[in-house]
């Protein structure tokens, strides 16, 4: 057996394994009674643990290291042992004990946070953040020195392979330049139109799930492979065989709700997607954070809250709840709640044009605080001034400030940017999609995502990991990422 | 760290990793869209074979023979290490392409039995049959020499550790002879009552459910810690802590699927109740196949069709469907369908006085293939004359014969006469149980379980597996098991 076909069957083990794990916090996250939360809790760090020995097996360097001299691999081959090295330089470059060590730490400083963001108590949980961040910042030092990058790009590198700041922060300052001027100006274009008029309720949870199981099909979901149930925080989880999507409903407004399943669909279409003949491969995994994001959010930001489509989902929505029509139910007002522009303090319940100004605020926050050039002391205060400038408005307290996000104290360093990545990358790929197939938003209009879908199968899910993020947009659009399209797209929108 | 303590960390990582393949197992067979079933599989597979590695490590063997040395072990500990080496054994003692070859022969002969039975085609399920057999003769004669006990023993010792056969035989020759004469007699005594009346339907399967949860929580079911959901063949799975009890919901007839969710409760209550302090070590599992059995039946069968706890459920029964009443709804209606004895072909049919009979027939059969005393190729004849000898009937065809059973294309072999062993078992305990706590009958009629409870707490649930199940037995009830309490049992119940 050659090295790289041994490789194969190893990282084909350790992908099982991982899939296992998370068929369980998918079990844990929607049907699980409260009283097995202890032994689940083992189960998975168990599997973790199992995982992680896999990755750093002393074998495998050896392997990796012949894999490499050996003739005859093809690009997907070689792809796929270029990610497998990714992945095993992550796991193999740090001490186990900082490993645990950070692992630890995050946890408490998780749990903590569950309480002191409720009770405003940002001095409460400082200290443990405070320890989140130095063993964050040990590890992005020992990384950088092995990797050759900077502290803070090592640790986006995890979620976003090959993602440099010093590609982002121009992107991000272009948009950041553009985001104040616009806000205003979209706030004050909507402020000439008629004052928007919500549907009323009581929409039963019943109809609202059967209408999103109809919207779900319509996008291209297949029921034989996945499912769609509750969760306190919506999310795409299981196997790209196998998709579970979450979400919640609010019987009081089913248009937020209907939108998050969109997005979620989004996300599975992609998992759905992705090279079979691959299946349980490095390579055949989701490129990336960003790639994931643009996805969800061109189902939903894209292709859903187009005109054309509002125009299909309205009548269907009527329907579904048995509204005899009136006002709410028109499109035109229907579309202005889905593009409402609103400043406000929370980056998840932010709309498409402010919530760019949120990720922005955390990029450049995250940055200083991993270079040392911000003192976690200090966040409240930079958190309000960044606000100010950005969104254009303060928040009254961290509750509703720097305590609004599980990312941090959870040890997510160096995702927020993949947010606004995502967004841009789902604007040039949907503007490229239509242009090389011009039917695509008629046929929205009519609620067929098939062209779209088709354009994605090919142009993005089926390529896996095959080629580095920006190849990949390069290939499907024509360049690399660039901040004009997602101008253009939110300039349409919102101007008009 | 000693060799015992290294041996405790050990086994509860594999029990995790069991654990973990549990919930999938449970999620295949409730939840999982039919299009995540290769998947699946190959992650159960990776689990198992991770579990297997972990019990087959050389080092176990030097770790377990340490431990044997080190002074010190409580009683506990001590019989850990003996749940410890019987599961080592068992793993070890066999080639593992042997253990393979079994593996793949058992699926692809249970994948064949479900269109042969259908097809009733035993001719052409032989050959794998055939092939299974010869694998579980040759992995019985390796463990006979291994073990130094006889072929048959080594295969009913997986499932019930200790059980063999010179016990049993003579227990089932015993119910072998007092069967035939009994159900006749059963049978003549109920014409000479008037016909029961089944309650009309339909009964909606989430009235049935609201109803099942609320005999769940009498029983002592905890919600917080498991739950109920629909699968094709019920079954009570998960882990201690998050039981998943399964059933189905027959909206003609409400009677089959209570009782079904009771059996399956009361294995649900024996895991409830195991040590938590050994959660995860093979002495604070269950004690084996038969005393399971027997938490099930004593709840179904002897608690739950009991005339008191049936003129408690009747009246419930008919509120929760809002029947207004009638002869259907009466008591002795409700107890004669739950108590009616007929002679059937099929053993998962079969009620509480001809369940015994289909037993003991498999038991007699599996024991002559086994020992090669009879050919498969004879086994429809054979299975004729003993149907007709211990049940009575003899069956059309084989469909309704000797292919109705999964167990032996899957390779379950020695597995049946747990059945009837628990069945025994369970008379035996709530015989004992109502010596000790004489308020039980009572106080089942105010659906009342707990003084039941507390008694199998103590003597059964708690124990784990800290003795055989024989000296369980002797200390719970005061002697080894005796058929003629369940004898007895029997006659008070039918004879009357």
């Amino acid at each position: 057996m050659t090295a790289y076909a041994e490789l194969e069957i190893r990282f084909k083990r350790l992908n099982l394994v991982r899939e296992a794990a998370g068929v369980l916090q998918w079990d844990m996250e929607t049907l699980m009674p409260t009283g097995g939360a202890a032994a689940r809790t083992e189960q998975l760090a168990t599997l973790r643990v199992l995982a992680h020995q896999m990755l750093t097996d002393p074998a495998l360097g050896d392997l990796l290291a012949n894999a490499e001299r050996e003739p005859g691999l093809t690009p997907w081959q070689t792809a796929n042992l270029n990610e497998m090295k990714h992945e095993w330089r992550h796991a193999t470059c740090l001490p186990a004990d900082l490993v645990e060590a950070r692992s630890r730490a995050e946890s408490e400083c998780e749990l903590r946070w569950r309480t002191a963001r409720p009770a405003n108590d940002f001095r409460g949980l400082l200290p443990l953040l405070q320890r989140v961040l130095d063993l964050v910042r040990e590890t992005a030092k020992i990384k950088a020195a092995a990797f050759g990058l900077s502290p803070y790009d090592t640790l986006l590198d995890e979620y976003e392979p090959g993602g440099r700041s010093a590609e982002i922060t121009p992107l991000f300052d272009s948009l950041a330049a553009f985001l104040p001027g616009f806000i205003d100006a979209a706030i004050e274009s909507q402020a000439r139109h008629p004052k928007a008029t919500r549907p009323a309720g009581p929409f039963p949870a019943a109809k609202q799930q059967a209408l999103a199981r109809r919207l779900m099909e319509a996008v291209g979901f297949d029921f034989a492979h996945g499912r769609l149930d509750t969760s306190l925080h919506p999310f795409c989880g299981g196997v790209p065989d196998d998709v579970r999507l979450t979400t919640r409903w609010n019987e009081a407004d089913f248009m937020p709700g209907l939108m998050g399943v969109l997005h979620e669909t989004g996300h599975a279409m992609y998992e759905r997607g992705l090279p079979v003949e691959w299946r349980h491969q490095p390579v055949g995994h989701a490129r990336g954070m960003s790639v994931h994001e643009s996805q969800s959010l061109l189902v939903e930001m894209q292709a859903c809250r187009s005109r054309e489509f509002i125009a299909w989902l309205g009548p269907l929505a009527a329907e579904a709840f048995g509204a005899g029509g009136g006002p709410a139910w028109e499109v035109e007002n229907l579309y202005r709640i889905y593009t409402k522009v609103e400043r406000g303090l929370i980056r998840v319940d932010a709309d498409e044009a402010t919530y760019p100004a949120h990720v922005i605020l955390r990029y450049r926050l995250e940055r200083a605080l991993v270079a040392g050039d911000l003192k976690l002391a200090d966040l409240p205060g930079a958190w309000a001034e960044g606000m100010k400038q950005l969104v254009g408005i303060v928040p009254p307290d961290d509750r509703d400030g720097c305590l609004q996000d599980i990312h941090w104290p959870g040890g997510s360093w160096g995702y927020f940017p993949t947010y606004t990545l995502g967004a841009m990358t789902a604007a040039q790929l949907f503007d490229a999609a239509r242009r090389a197939r011009p039917e695509i938003p008629q046929a929205l209009g009519r609620g067929d995502f098939a062209p779209l879908m088709a354009w994605l199968r090919e142009n993005v899910h089926g390529k896996g990991s095959l080629v580095p993020t920006r190849d990949l947009l390069v290939a499907a659009t024509g360049r690399p990422l660039d901040p004009e399209i997602y101008k253009r797209h939110l300039k349409t929108r919102y101007l008009n």
